[in-house]
């Protein structure tokens, strides 16, 4: 199957998506995944061209799946990014994806751990997954990576400074982009005393910092360099396969939540609480007791 | 138990949560929630301590929740709304409380429909509820409110037309604010084109569309007017009561699912998970197969 056609499969979810990731997942686990993560207009899509650029140059197989927000009822994916990355889409050894970031996680959509592992299975070397840093993603890039690259951009100001503590935890390479801004000597000295305040090594490795100028190429030699050195030490360290297994135990819990609440609310799960309402309504039964009775008869006898 | 206290017990969850808002729970249902939702930058908090002056005019009570973003690790609020707000706090008929953004939904957190309910029970005639417009809380505050503010701002171009779609669907009144700006007339024009288009009613109201320069006091008495005309319209035609059947639905699937995860995945079902992962990590077993035996052995036998 066209790896294009089974992320549209895992991305419809179903049975049929079951079946195949089932199929998949033996051969997953050799994918090195990149997550890159900052706010909009970082240039996360410019650094990426010339990521690919680079690991292209090594012969390295690259796959990018990019998340947009989206609109919770339409589901319409926003343009912009997908069309800015066109240009490396001729290639074979380059993959590029947009995808919805679903209104249930507001973060990665639980799809998005499933294509990572179809692209895993296809046998792309590696996995550069682009989200937009805010809130709830940056946790989400945390458990769905083995390499996180948080972008910032000289400047900013409040807003760097606001995500930097969630930032200091998950980021393995800072990446200031767009550093021919005037602030950026300062912004790149904030992260570094962030960096040292917040010493704790992280797999035992220390967070580095890299300037780049993407749409001039100017840095990305280097952030490419970082990111085989951070994997290298994940490597030599056990840290990989450390992360790999947070990351199963994080996609197990999902599933078994999906499940659970695919079994909870089919249509006569629903049938069944609207009908049961009543006395709460009716001020008769409050809202936990009525959950309750939900659980336990969920529970069985 | 004061007001404040009272949402910090509800915040942190556990049983004296759950026996604070059972005990609250009958004294709910008259206050009038606004979900008021924009983009960062776009005045939503002048517009809010208009509202509130002009509600306090008419001896209205008013409570505040702001929703910030928040980072997924340290929990900590972004300043900013929070210290912009604090003007209306010598005022004992308005309450002003910033809240979180937890990890978990991305969107408004669960606390947040209760800190609404606490509230509400404690005699405030309107409550606001103010979110970042983007993705997932779209859609988490039209399931908490009854009467929905889309806040927009003239000539912010792509990211309007990304939104509207979803908008359409959740806005009672748009707001165009700051329309001296010069791009006013043709955004107004934008979001009529776009209602005529999706002319399909909600609760046989025609949404509206409000112009203000909220920092000058500029058209804010014409939106708490609408405010007005909107609850008044859904009270005449029982869609109050819908809607706060849906929310009481919404309340009650959270409950669910948030009981079930707190019985999985307690100390003894994360060790168990640890322990029972291994298989999986050899390839004997898929992790939909590992997963649904802990959900057959989660229902019990």
């Amino acid at each position: 199957m066209a790896v294009a056609r089974a992320i549209t499969v895992v991305e419809e979810g179903g049975p049929e998506a079951i079946e195949l990731l089932q199929a998949l997942y033996a051969h997953t686990g050799t994918a090195h995944r990149v997550g890159i993560t900052g706010p909009p207009g970082s240039g996360k899509s410019t650094l990426i061209n010339q990521l690919i650029a680079h690991f292209r140059g090594r012969d390295i197989s690259v796959a990018v799946i990019a998340i947009d927000p989206t609109s919770p009822y339409t589901q319409g994916a926003l343009l912009g990014d997908r069309i800015r990355m066109v240009e490396a889409d001729q290639d074979s050894g380059v993959f590029i994806r947009s995808m919805a970031s679903r209104g249930s996680s507001g973060g990665l959509s639980y799809a998005t751990h499933d294509a990572a592992n179809v692209l895993d299975a296809a046998g792309f070397d590696y996995i550069l997954i682009e989200t937009v840093g805010v809130g709830q993603s940056e946790l989400d890039i945390a458990s769905a990576a083995d390499t996180v690259l948080a972008v910032v951009v000289p400047g900013s100001g409040d807003s760097v400074q606001a995500m930097k503590a969630g930032l200091m935890e998950i980021a393995d390479v800072f990446v200031v982009n767009k550093c021919d801004r005037p602030d950026s000597d300062s912004t790149y000295a904030a992260i570094q005393s962030m960096l040292e305040l917040h010493s704790k090594l992280k797999d035992e490795w220390m967070p580095d910092i890299v300037k780049t100028i993407a749409s001039e190429g100017q840095g990305t030699g280097d952030l490419a360099e970082r990111v085989f050195e951070h994997r290298n030490h994940m490597i030599a360290t056990d840290g990989l396969r450390k992360r790999q297994e947070q990351r199963l135990q994080y996609q197990i819990k999902k599933i078994v939540e999906k499940t659970i609440r695919s079994e909870l609310w089919d249509e006569t799960g629903i049938e069944r609480l609207a009908s049961s309402i009543r006395p709460v309504i009716d001020g008769e039964l409050s809202p936990y007791e009525l959950a309750r009775s939900i659980v336990d008869k969920y529970r069985g006898p």
